[in-house]
């Protein structure tokens, strides 16, 4: 268990491109990206990011939107943390500034479901409710089921959810967040949007 | 937020076959697989199963090992949750008896990473610890990484790890335990195994 009290956030995720040609499509997906804010590592089932929020979530949704502009059905899912103990504070690139790196704004419909998993908190499930209903609040909250949340819409309108969202469910007393986003796009199954 | 303090367990989860015939494979996973000792509800993004823990993850590597045989990569990736307040006690399919349905043996190679989430346990850090070290004991670790721990070998002992692992890491003072795992099997990036 490798984490950190430090501000760093990372993201652990898997993209699958059910395609034929699945590695062309992760390959071009990273290489239009500007990866150079975060730290990446790539193991043989996920790839891990690491660094400020901003860059951490900028460097994220620039990966799905590269891979869905193939037109294919894409499928990203991932785990977004930060403030766990035991980090290893080697990783980190937090000395980069605020301005985003990929500002490509093309909109991309997602489907997507979230959970959070406030750690060591005894309200958590308080926290976890003010953000479903933050979600709702900006339109992007799409229905409730067991274990997770689905959040729709354009692509830059979701991830500034999850961003805010991630935001908003830690805190100094307690620092140690998870969230865990699945997102589709371009599927059969999203009827026509 | 449904969840809830039955025994019952559920894994919400989806299944990405990195082929063109994506939705053949997925549909022909599910129809191989014996799902009638378990509630399942499928959605545009993932599905969910639910009901007794012996029965879920006997249904969930069931799909995972009919869809690898095909030869194609196929990823999995999804989270077991059970315990959860706020759970509605409707879907459940307690009244199962304890005999799994589905018992193919075929060995399968897969690489996997998972990270356990004891919720409102200020303890939890020990019980991931303890986790980990018995996927050593088990010969089933592959390496540790940030927020995750990697975890490999035959499907079967794969499995029979995380479902001791998932019973291990919760009891009656802190029932709301989630486990993230993601699977890869097939992949081109295993080296050959």
């Amino acid at each position: 268990m490798e984490c950190g009290f430090s501000p760093i956030v990372g993201f652990r995720f898997s993209l699958h491109p059910m395609a034929d040609d699945f590695v062309a499509i992760i390959k071009g997906a990273l290489e239009e990206t500007d990866t150079s804010a975060v730290w990446m590592h790539t193991d043989d089932v996920s790839t891990v990011i690491r660094g400020k929020q901003v860059h951490v979530f900028n460097v994220a949704k620039a990966i799905a939107l590269n891979a869905a502009k193939t037109g294919k059905h894409i499928a990203l899912s991932g785990t977004f943390s930060a403030g766990c103990p035991g980090d290893s504070a080697g990783d980190v690139y937090l000395d980069m500034g605020d301005a985003v790196l990929n500002n490509d704004h093309t909109r991309q419909y997602v489907s997507s479901q979230f959970a959070l998993y406030p750690m060591n908190n005894p309200s958590y499930m308080d926290m976890i409710y003010r953000e479903v209903d933050r979600a709702k609040e900006h339109g992007v909250f799409n229905e409730s089921m067991h274990y997770a949340s689905g959040i729709h819409g354009d692509i830059h309108d979701v991830f500034n959810f999850y961003e805010e969202a991630f935001s908003n469910a830690r805190s100094e007393e307690y620092k140690h967040l998870v969230m865990t986003v699945s997102m589709s796009m371009n599927s059969p199954s999203h009827g026509g949007r």
